[in-house]
């Protein structure tokens, strides 16, 4: 594990809020050791920081309560939804309470006419669409993991859709937020668009806790299309196909979601699922439209990717071929963690302008190779995101220091071509250092936020912030 | 004139800082009446509030050189594009110092393979696509007048095109800005995408000059579609216009432009353009793409508004037609004002959830003919936002204070709709009591990060907080 800095517990603050929380909210706080270890769990490397206590929370004015109390006491908050974050997110580095909102799971309003809803922080992504489905309506934004709303806010989530239906930030129309100090605010009205004062909504999406706690969700929806066609091209070199994905956005071709994996990728997907595709880089694509738009924009597709030399190119409406299709990317990470059985995969999350994904994937290659690391990539190919995957030997303290080289290395060169250290993930614990080398004295400004909206520094410390 | 409120002025401050500022920038600085008083120039009925002098800077470091100069001393900066906006933004109720960016007028970096592009702030819209024609790129957002980039971010303007293409907040990557202790910063990187740390960008976006001065913007641009077609179309009641409105928006159809005109408006910009439109509610549409995909739209467009009564209507690519049709809806604000010569006009700016356009529209209307006045409406019906310009005799004590009866309505009724006193002309001088109306607590986190990042209130004073 690749240890987090500890920060100076409050003792007498936090021994007093155990008190009170266990008081108030008797079976649904807890304290046990396995309970407590689960809500840190981070998913990749960095070791667990458990919190001293649970609570799970069932609205809005009983978060508001917790963080009263322990406001009061000056104890740490750590808000949970479903714990698949990636950066040490959900870690108590001084201890604290986790509030767990996963028991705060409704859908409160769906409004088809405006193509709007709002729900609470803990319904899942994959449980809102089946909420909609009937309704005709979907929420696209696609993270991989049935990741909670409250959680993709917080960490402004997007995935394979972003390419078309933008990132959370573009998907949030409004937030209910509890601050530090208990006061319970709405960030913005559910108009489409508004003028009115600072956008507190888009300070909010991204904050990771930090800033406050998300207990209400207003979201843009979208209407499932009339037609959704398929469709995978392997090309000659991952070069190939970045070009590819990079003459396609400056096409101006509305693709739904354009997915890449590297060769790597796909020698595992074949093994793990019994396929039996080329095993070059492949791009799988999705567009969405009227019956007659999907098959121009295929079409369109097939012209573009022919002239960067890919091949096996079809395009299918058929929902049963298309799920096959896009199994070899719903598999991708088991896939890749079996290419090494027992090692640990640590995702690393760039994103660099379009103009440089193929010369940046090429170099996370050559990279991973030169310093002897298996670091499959796949990519949100048309953002410029893409996650190059290590698979660790965690017990091989070398081998783990060329892992941290090779992170250093890749989000240093993102940042030089103009990109970011994180296109999706966020920065949690992980990414810290990066964010300043990214932005600078911009930092200084968001922790200047940080300290007039948190003066305690109860919420989430210990993320985001030098 | 409606008075806004004075501020106390440190007229110390005020008379060291002009001393300084006059020796530093020469000839590029000034103090005669009727500039400071077109810097003030509000453009609606709010009074003139000019500031004590008027800096035109060339560069960043002369934009943190002249803040560095009134930090010092505690004066007020109010930054300056085009001075377009509509609720007394650039009015200097404490005086101080109008810092004119419009000889920051250079496009820096055009980036066609990410579509995107870098430019000074006084950069104004026109001119950048002047600039990116030839690129085969425009830049999408247009709110009518000839505005400065770096106004329109300051603002989050939007216009007619953003039910298609979004606000500025959807189409700003980055910002260069210079804080209110002179510092620098950058808000964010190139990447199309980034969950690096708060979005600053966002938070600078709409913040009306009150936390910093932005320098640069980075936009994100469009390719120049294939095809455009146009259309309008007549519909018996200013209530089935917007039902077809909704329908649109609810099917899915993604329209460029969707605009509304109401029949008082159709009617002046019969008289003023020299056209034989019918004289009752009228939208005009705008579709991009393909030629077969703006052919299905205009197709399916006109199947829906049959639905609704719709009448005359006909698409066309012509370009020369397509001028012709849009021509009413250009010279929709000098018709208007020719409706009652002498009189002044007071735009509105509410937006509404898609399903309460409609319902809105007509109370508008009824509350208008209700106090005796004239209130044409033109909107962007696709993001349920419309203007009702109140055309007013400022002599006429009356008749003011109706208008301002009218305008206390509007906003409360659209905020009791779930929607916002502004879409795109933001808070100012003019609007203040109702952000507080519309978003409550959530203002006095508005007010925590002002106090935070300009301790001094120095930064635009007066302007989006109480």
């Amino acid at each position: 594990m690749v240890q987090a800095t500890a920060l100076v517990r409050n003792e007498n603050g936090i021994g007093a809020a155990l008190g009170i929380l266990k008081q108030q909210f008797g079976e649904r706080f807890h304290t046990g050791a396995s309970i407590r270890e689960q809500h840190a769990h981070t998913t990749t490397w960095i070791a667990n920081q458990p919190p001293d206590g649970v609570v799970f929370a069932q609205s809005t004015q009983e978060v508001a309560e917790v963080v009263k109390i322990c406001a009061a006491h000056r104890v740490p908050i750590i808000p949970f939804g479903t714990g698949t974050s990636l950066e040490g997110h959900v870690n108590a580095p001084a201890g604290g309470i986790s509030i767990d909102v996963s028991q705060m799971n409704k859908v409160l309003e769906v409004n088809a006419g405006d193509l709007d809803c709002r729900v609470q922080p803990g319904v899942t992504r994959m449980a809102l669409n089946t909420h909609l489905r009937d309704q005709g309506l979907f929420f696209p934004i696609d993270p991989g993991a049935d990741a909670s709303i409250g959680g993709m806010a917080a960490t402004r989530a997007s995935g394979t859709n972003a390419v078309r239906y933008g990132t959370m930030k573009d998907n949030v129309l409004s937030l209910e937020v509890v601050m530090a100090n208990g006061e319970i605010i709405r960030t913005a009205s559910r108009a489409r668009k508004s003028s009115a004062g600072y956008d507190l909504t888009r300070l909010m999406v991204g904050s990771e806790g930090t800033l406050g706690i998300i207990t209400e969700v207003t979201l843009r929806l979208q209407g499932i299309p009339e037609a959704i066609s398929a469709a995978s091209c392997s090309f000659p070199s991952v070069g190939a196909a970045c070009e590819t994905v990079m003459a396609v956005i400056q096409y101006g071709l509305p693709v739904a979601r354009i997915e890449l994996l590297d060769a790597l990728v796909v020698k595992a997907v074949n093994s793990y699922s019994k396929l039996s595709l080329p095993e070059t880089p492949l791009l799988l694509l999705e567009f969405h439209g009227s019956d007659a738009g999907v098959a121009e924009q295929a079409e369109t597709f097939g012209a573009l990717a022919s002239e960067f030399g890919g091949t096996g190119y079809a395009a299918t409406t058929s929902v049963e071929e298309r799920t096959k299709l896009w199994q070899a990317r719903h598999d991708a990470y088991w896939a890749m963690l079996a290419l090494r059985p027992g090692s640990k995969a640590v995702a690393t999350d760039v994103c660099v302008p379009i103009s440089k994904l193929a010369e940046a994937v090429v170099a996370s290659n050559e990279k991973a190779a030169e310093l002897n690391l298996i670091a499959p990539v796949v990519g949100h190919a048309g953002d410029g995101n893409f996650h190059a995957s290590l698979l660790i030997d965690m017990e091989d303290a070398a081998e783990v220091a060329r892992a941290e080289e090779f992170v250093s290395w890749l989000n240093d060169r993102a940042i030089a071509l103009g990109g970011t250290c994180t296109g999706e993930h966020g920065i949690g614990q992980g990414k810290r250092p990066y964010l300043i080398k990214e932005l600078g004295g911009a930092v200084e400004v968001m922790s200047a936020i940080k300290r007039a909206l948190d003066p305690d520094d109860i919420m989430n410390p210990g993320k985001i912030l030098p």
